[in-house]
């Protein structure tokens, strides 16, 4: 792409698979004239300078953002408006903060009732791995994946269209909601997928194990994913969680209805309507 | 393995990834003089002979049988029972007849009320993919796969261990279980993973496909799969499905009154259940 930004001062806040990726992705491409790592917990994470993820780790949020002219905030996401708060006190004006949080609407409506609100715009990568830690980033994590960014009435509209410069910038695409019609749509596509996961999993005797096959290993996969981030997550959405998971309890009462009269036309029926929508994705 | 028996000749009725993989791997070991390939809708199957999975291929399943030593019908599970009755009548004495079939009560119930009972032996290896068809088949699908042997009280003892040979010479592991115990424990593993990953898929609008990422994907992948087929399943063990989904539907609803509740802790703890289970089978 001609003409891109190079931002002089990036800080990432959290440099773990995502964070790092997006580091690297950073360097690689000559977009940041420094990236600069902080710790999720006060420590400076050495290990990412050491994978190349950034070009120096500090522990001092502030110390690091003060000058910066791009933050993004890749810690969990309970935590990211304290983050952008810190931050935005410190930032020089004109300065943007994005971050990589899987809700938005709490998270929007907390920031924009403080002083952070000029220099925020929300983003959400859809991207993401089984594999978590930096040691596992990837300069093409974000290629070809769409990324949502999340403006709402109050953020300034220059803001949203730098926040998209930078994850096109990164090779990903991107889209538009506000944070309420965001969280609806990935209490569909991301939270109930999870929930069923770990439903199925924990509903699974330890004794049958050996007798599973591929079909629950994929259908679980994500239920092994980290309990205590995906509490934040469900706490954060809970309200789009429940709509979506009792969305999903009357698919699943077709099903026992089904099954309870024996109507194998109905069966056939739900399992055409499920193959067609997943058919229509690809594998 | 020392000694291996060497079957002159096995038929494999539907040669598809199953049974081709089972073809390729009784060739590439030398396990039998002849394999002949009988199609599932009385065609002869050529391609399974172009792929290498079997040493000839028949139209007539009456005409293949009658000399063969090893029959395993690799079908959809609710033609099984006429095709091992077909098998049997013309088989030789001492001929064993197993399948592949991923539901065993009503299979074996109908098997039982007539003469095939003296020559028959269940089985379920727990494999597959995503990919069917002959030219998907790998010869080394079933190493170290579980295959479970579904003796009932009527099996001749002399079968039931000669059942076993077989896939244990095809480099899988073996379990004995009773009819009704294998369907109650796939219901769990197999059976309620498809509905579950068909209702989800089918609960999720189209819209919002592009929002989707690994988790949905993994979650559904299943969803995928011949709807035909599965209804087939799902008609032949019907109950223990049913009943595994009603389990389901209570653990979902320990986590829709959590949701309702707000209540963080209960969902950790859920969390934590499935991510234990999932846990201990690794990845």
């Amino acid at each position: 792409m001609p003409g891109e930004t190079v931002w002089k001062r990036v800080v990432i806040v959290g440099v773990g698979l995502l964070g790092g990726s997006i580091g690297l992705a950073l360097r690689q491409r000559r977009l940041a004239e420094q990236v600069i790592g902080v710790g999720r917990v006060g420590h400076a994470p050495r290990a990412a300078v050491e994978c190349g993820a950034v070009d120096a780790a500090l522990d001092r949020l502030e110390v690091a953002a003060c000058e910066a002219e791009l933050v993004i905030c890749c810690a969990p996401v309970q935590q990211i408006p304290e983050l952008v708060e810190a931050c935005a006190a410190v930032m020089p004006p004109g300065g943007l903060i994005t971050d990589v949080g899987s809700t938005k609407a709490t998270l929007v409506e907390q920031i924009e009732s403080g002083p952070a609100q000029s220099h925020f715009c929300g983003s959400h990568p859809m991207a993401g791995g089984t594999a978590s830690g930096v040691q596992h980033a990837r300069a093409d994590l974000l290629v070809g994946k769409l990324v949502v960014v999340t403006p709402s009435v109050a953020t300034p509209p220059g803001l949203v269209e730098r926040t998209e410069q930078l994850w096109q910038a990164l090779g990903a695409r991107t889209c538009r909601l506000s944070p309420a019609e965001h969280d609806a749509a990935v209490a569909c596509t991301s939270h109930l997928p999870h929930i069923v996961a770990a439903a199925l999993a924990g509903a699974t005797p330890l004794e049958l194990l050996p007798l599973t096959a591929s079909g629950w290993r994929d259908t679980t996969r994500v239920a092994g994913g980290n309990a205590h981030l995906w509490r934040q997550i469900l706490e954060e959405n809970r309200l789009p969680a429940l709509r979506a998971l009792e969305n999903f309890a009357k698919v699943l009462n077709q099903w026992q209805s089904a099954l309870e009269r024996g109507d194998g036309h109905a069966l056939e029926q739900l399992l055409d309507a499920g193959k067609a929508i997943r058919d229509s994705l690809g594998s």
